[in-house]
């Protein structure tokens, strides 16, 4: 059984999740069959991550599909704190918003929190960052995102283009509340009580920039739900669209913990990986005593097999037919190299295109 | 007698100053006779602001002057909230500030913190704003200092030169540091929260630019020192110079209150004042029962008379041969407007090359 968390923040997430627990916490909705249906009838099929409960639960993407089903625009928005390299889990909700992008053709604003890390790293610096920023969005636009409705936001380095929004917003939030949302203490540095209002700020940017209102929708970790909570209610007192949200489930790491992570390697398959140390990682994984949490079958799940036959076989393989692990682990130690070789291969075309987006 | 206050926080000042209280308190040192000596012998005269002791504390002043001595070069910074036109009080430090580019031939930062009285104000916008640093900057710089050894910075317009910096300091700084210097609470908004480590981070600015300590001096009134107070602990975490201080009294208001204040146009005469609307104002002036503390003979002291000579026989004139208020005012209404006429005619003529700066 997976134990329950009730410490999701998003600067600590521990032990197994229940999904199901958070979005009720949190107060979203799960999207329903009229929502699932709207989002196949524009997108010409089903996304299998929709399908298959993955991303699961949303804020007004009802609204949104409004708008947009009545001529309107609106605007995607995601992002990542630059620390280190893009693993597997990262791109799952990159999927997704890339298929959001191509059916409903908008821009995407995709922000790199390098202030963030930072503020939280004491090891972090300038060439850290730049470092790492570019990597990151080389493996975003890999993804094939479309370069002429993408924009990177690199705080530290688009600052202008944030802070002046970030101000109104840190304006209409107090002391008590940010305590309250994010748990900051005495000791809780300066910074890092300021920055939720840059995460926040270009949930707006759209709306500033063209003087109406350009509703936004966040593609992400439910994780990240804290501030987007925070975020509706200082939307309404600046007269903003409220950001919606479809939160995502995230993928577990390798070792059995509660999603990948950068900061702890030995989870995470990262894109950069040599064909060697793939399967190293693999053969490593330990098995769950309750086989359907196996990581392996979750990598195809949430990633690498977007058929359900196959995703079905694999299951009845193992839990039917007693395949054995090493079987099924060599299956997807290829699976993933190949995936990664195609992911390696497209981040090499487009070097220059990604430094001219990141300039 | 001055009532004594033991509020003095950069957001509130009120009721009448003991500096000598103030300096005691802040734990800053009176200027020795030592420090002012080196000034005269560097300037080859003694400031008059220096003699009367309205420059009259400071810290680490002698530093900077060992500093220079020894061939170094360092910056003065200081700076102004754009929240409404300048009046005489304004003038003072800066008049002092432009005698140190002078006498030093140093770099002048001058910050224009916008966001500070967007955070504050209610009715405050990016059009006020814009107005207001122009209009103020015009009368900083017909005031004579250097344009390529001044330097403008508007927190958000700028915002680029400071953020990153003040992510630095910020993260050295924690709530309850905050809490404790500058009076926040629960109610605080988290933007006048943050907002000090955008006034700090301009002591660094040209230590971080040319990857070497260069000493700052910071003139400005010492209302501003918990600022500097803090801003020399979190140096010292960064590896910057301390920023030094020299500290100001601050003109009194025209009604009596402790201070000129552009909140309340009564309390001010402004540059842009019309010669009818000076003298309505001075002919207003309330008699105190204590003559010395007449603001006729303040304004005086602190702006328009550098002859002690003159001052000595305007007091002696006042207290000895009781002269009457009304011939006092009206040779003070004539040496105002003489002045003011002098500042608006210089601020007509740099207009174009006040816009560039501010670009």
């Amino acid at each position: 059984m997976a134990k329950k968390t009730n410490n999701v923040t998003p600067w600590d997430i521990q032990g197994e999740i229940d999904y199901q627990d958070l979005a009720q916490r949190f107060g979203t909705r799960l999207l329903s069959e009229d929502i699932l249906e709207r989002m196949e009838k524009h997108a010409g099929r089903e996304h299998f991550m929709l399908r298959r409960g993955i991303f699961y639960s949303h804020r007004d993407v009802d609204e949104v599909l409004d708008h947009y089903d009545a001529g309107g625009q609106f605007a995607l928005y995601t992002g990542r704190g630059p620390s280190g390299p893009v693993h597997l889990g990262h791109l799952v909700p990159w999927v997704f918003t890339k298929h959001l992008q191509d059916i409903y053709g908008c821009k995407l604003v995709f922000q790199f929190t390098d202030d963030e890390k930072m503020l939280i790293r004491e090891d972090y610096d300038a060439e850290i960052t730049s470092h790492w920023v570019y990597e990151n969005a080389l493996d975003l636009m890999a993804l094939g995102f479309d370069p002429d409705k993408t924009e990177f936001i690199v705080d530290m380095k688009h600052t202008a283009k944030l802070f002046s929004i970030a101000l109104k917003v840190a304006k209409r939030i107090t002391w008590s509340t940010m305590r309250a949302v994010f748990g900051f203490n005495e000791d809780s540095n300066l910074g890092i009580i300021f920055f939720p209002t840059m995460q926040i700020a270009p949930c707006f940017i759209e709306s500033e920039r063209s003087g109406e209102p350009v509703p936004c929708l966040i593609p992400a970790g439910i994780d990240q739900d804290p501030y987007w909570r925070l975020t509706r209610d200082v939307a309404t007192k600046l007269g903003y669209p409220k950001p919606a949200q479809i939160h995502g489930r995230m993928l577990p790491g390798l070792t059995g913990n509660a999603k990948m992570s950068s900061s702890m390697p030995e989870t995470a398959i990262f894109t950069s990986d040599v064909p060697e140390l793939v399967e190293k990682k693999i053969q490593d994984m330990p098995t769950p005593e309750n086989r359907v949490d196996c990581l392996a079958y979750l990598l195809h799940y949430f990633l690498l097999t977007e058929s359900d036959e196959e995703v079905n076989e694999l299951h009845h393989e193992c839990t039917v037919n007693q395949r054995s692990c090493q079987e099924c682990k060599m299956e997807l130690v290829e699976k993933v190299n190949k995936f990664l070789l195609a992911h390696q291969r497209r981040r090499k075309l487009i070097g220059k295109s990604v430094k001219r987006m990141l300039e």
